[in-house]
């Protein structure tokens, strides 16, 4: 199975799938699965190909969910190799996406066949929801496959999702969900003026500075057992004319919760509201929610992983819920357990991007194994 | 008298002087003053022309001080009239530098022609500090003649500065002082990072809100007789790369002192260091003196100054030191009592800048008066 793994993740990566663009990657891997029995749909929205594929009609539905997209290179110049052009050096292969996550998409296909081969009649469904937006607006991509499924009451019992998880070594780290992310762009309002003449002005910046000291000291909750503590923090701040002798008629701010399922959207909104008021601040702000927390409990899917990667690895995967969003968070509007498992992220949107080859085999077989506890 | 100034005043409108250019108002009053009997000296510095005129080598030395250089017109559609075109409407005489400060020139130069036909043996000498770089960089004007006549040891006794110092009605306000300005441009220094991984960076931005929170509140002096309490004001922040997910590394603030006799440069430094220090803030502070604060206690100057408004006004004027900077910081390095009175400043760097016509012969008389009381 090495080779079969290794030889698709080389094929991905020679396609220059840069987000948004699928680049083929897709009908390489809808040829293999239809192959193997699955039943094939794409579904294009807007500049976004998406793959829907599934092999039975039975439940209990278990998916592997992941995108074909990469980020861009980077200066070229500063590569080893080319990017787009796979090589093996020092038992690693390097190429963009081999981390995240074309090597995870080879892997879930050779397990698959491996799978279907030894098992044919196996119980439920496999299915695959591969998007080539994941790294961009993610828009078009897995959030308007959920959609779909939705609305015809395609629903799952357990999703995988590729995504680079482990951090150190391969196997470390099972992501059994994702803090929730809510921004909020603030403009604080003061009264512009001359700085020679400022009982005429009301300064902004000055007026906003209790309000950030106390939001930055908020305990917003304690996290739970799978999460850590919410936090907020603010990216950007910018107030002022570039005039050295003007104080400014407004200040805008752009922050960001990271956020456990132990608060709600409303009530971290509400208490950003009532530090504002209780300054008595003028202000408009703009909340974005781009993306609501999930969490997959202790239960089939996070404990066949589990096992899995322990027999595999012989390590005992830690479960995280850290880290960015993932897509994770539109799958598990239509999945109740949803895990994250993929190789080492260390060089994931870096240059120099690799896996480590051994790890192909590895976790084509982690995938199989779940596979075999799951739908046998 | 009425019809000089008013022609003089129009003669030097005419001139396109748009800092820091002079367009031949200077070699307009020299040929006026060289006839009164002044000795001529014209000082280019870079390309800044400035003219240092003087009637007499005596004790004491009564200075004029202006500037011939006006700031843009703005959008010249906006205009009623050509800004350099001087034309008459209600009683008003409009074009750009009509109040800042081209009647203040023409104004010098006929209450001085007055006088010296009158008293042709005055006591003391009689001088101009003209520049046309006031509305500038402020580099190579008066600082620079200023920095030439103490090279040579020529002090002032008195001067007038024909900044136009009134605001509601003509003869309403002396100014006898100006505060200082000191600046600062302030670097708080944190860890940029994920704001997904908040624990692996610093928040600058928020690390430094306590501190603006304090210096905005802090009490820096209580003014004194002539002062209002030195202000503080942030005029510009910037912190953040734009990119919503990143805690930015450094924040930058842009602060303003406007500060009175009754605080010293050192001291407002020692303070802002003492506050950034209090809460462990990692920085660079760079700061620039941009004027010295300069002070002329009721003395000669402002006594006749005083008298001579109330004689043709029938107003009292206020003493002020309110407002921006002007040249008259330069001058207090040779000058002990420097005081500025000029028309009202409602449209001064606006469109339709005006002067009242009857202010200008006002204006002169009363700048004739004030040569009466120190000269005779």
């Amino acid at each position: 199975m090495t080779n079969e793994t290794l030889d698709l993740a080389r094929q991905l990566i020679k396609q220059r799938s840069i987000t948004p663009h699928d680049s083929d990657c897709q009908k390489i891997l809808a040829r293999r699965l239809q192959k193997a029995g699955f039943h094939i749909e794409n579904m294009r929205f807007g500049e976004v190909d998406n793959l829907w594929a599934r092999r039975g009609d039975a439940s209990p539905v278990l998916c592997f969910a992941g995108h074909t997209d990469v980020v861009p290179t980077g200066p070229l110049a500063q590569w080893d190799s080319d990017p787009f052009e796979p090589v093996i050096r020092d038992g690693r292969l390097y190429g963009r996406g081999a981390a995240d996550m074309k090597s995870s998409l080879a892997a879930f296909v050779t397990a698959i066949e491996a799978f279907v081969t030894l098992h044919p009649e196996h119980k439920g469904s496999i299915a695959l929801l591969i998007t080539s937006d994941e790294e961009g607006p993610a828009v078009d991509g897995t959030v308007k496959v959920v959609e779909t499924l939705r609305a015809r009451d395609e629903l799952l019992d357990y999703c995988i999702v590729g995504e680079p998880t482990c951090s150190h070594r391969f196997g470390d780290t099972i992501k059994n969900g994702r803090r929730g992310s809510l921004s909020g762009n603030l403009t604080v309002k003061g009264v512009q003026g001359h700085i020679a003449y400022p009982h005429l002005a009301k300064n902004p910046i000055h007026l906003v500075a209790p309000a950030i000291t106390e939001l930055s000291q908020v305990r917003w909750d304690d996290g739970n057992e799978y999460f850590p503590p919410t936090t907020w923090h603010i990216s950007n701040i910018n107030g002022g004319t570039g005039a050295t002798n003007i104080i400014p008629g407004t200040v805008n701010m752009l922050f960001n919760f990271r956020f456990s399922t132990a608060s709600t959207v409303d009530s971290l909104k509400a208490r950003v509201h009532a530090v504002l008021d209780k300054y008595g601040l003028e202000y408009d702000l703009v909340w974005e929610l781009s993306g609501k927390p999930f969490l997959t409990p202790r239960a089939e899917l996070a404990n066949a992983l589990h096992e899995a990667v322990i027999q595999v690895t012989e390590l005992e995967p830690q479960l995280s819920t850290s880290g960015g969003t993932s897509d994770g968070r539109f799958i598990a509007d239509i999945c109740k357990q949803v895990v994250e498992f993929g190789p080492r992220n260390e060089t994931i949107h870096k240059l120099n991007e690799f896996v480590d080859v051994e790890d192909l085999e590895r976790l084509a077989k982690i995938y199989q194994i779940a596979l075999t506890k799951l739908l046998l």
